[in-house]
């Protein structure tokens, strides 16, 4: 039986990458949390990703783009959302003042087209 | 594409029973949003899960009995931990002042004794 740990505890102090630390890894489910301090996908990159991600703003703020969408999402804690595989998005901004924490969901993709 | 949703958004009123949502439903993968207004399991009552249950707290309080553990586990915003299935368990209390709200992601279990 794991012990009880907290989200919002055990903050890595802020630094050049992101924090990416996986809290439960299983064939075709990874759930991660994510710890940002200001830091943005770099200019022109975009995720692309085979699986799909359920995420979510638990602390601070974030701008997500969406490739296909002409506004930039603005995230806020408690901000949800599914990101379908193969859907382009880039992080634009994360807050430099405090820490933004994600919880992301990986899960294997609903239909696989390829 | 989903819109963004809040977790923390339309909460139910104050009711009898817990309020459960499911937030994404996959093959030996579910997440849902439980909000708990002062529910606890009922007398003698355990919960005998034959899935994995990752459960957070996201707001609010709750004393969680893991029937194998002498103390009772408190938990508040930001706290997780494993359920693993067959592991009897009850919530022996849950604010009654204000929503607790819970992630709760069930999964197919690692290993399958069954």
């Amino acid at each position: 039986m794991t012990a009880t740990e907290n989200i919002f505890g055990d903050l890595p102090v802020a630094a050049a990458d992101e924090a990416v630390a996986a809290l439960l890894s299983r064939p075709g489910l990874r759930i991660e949390r994510i710890v940002s301090t200001g830091q943005a996908s770099p200019p022109g990159f975009w995720y692309d990703q085979d699986w799909d991600e359920w995420v979510m703003v638990l602390s601070g703020a974030a701008l997500l783009r969406i490739e296909s969408e002409p506004e930039v999402r603005r995230l806020a804690a408690g901000d949800y959302l599914l990101i379908p595989a193969q859907c382009r998005h880039r992080v634009e901004w994360t807050d430099p003042a405090a820490a933004t924490i994600w919880l992301a969901i990986h899960v294997a993709p609903d239909h696989c087209d390829g």
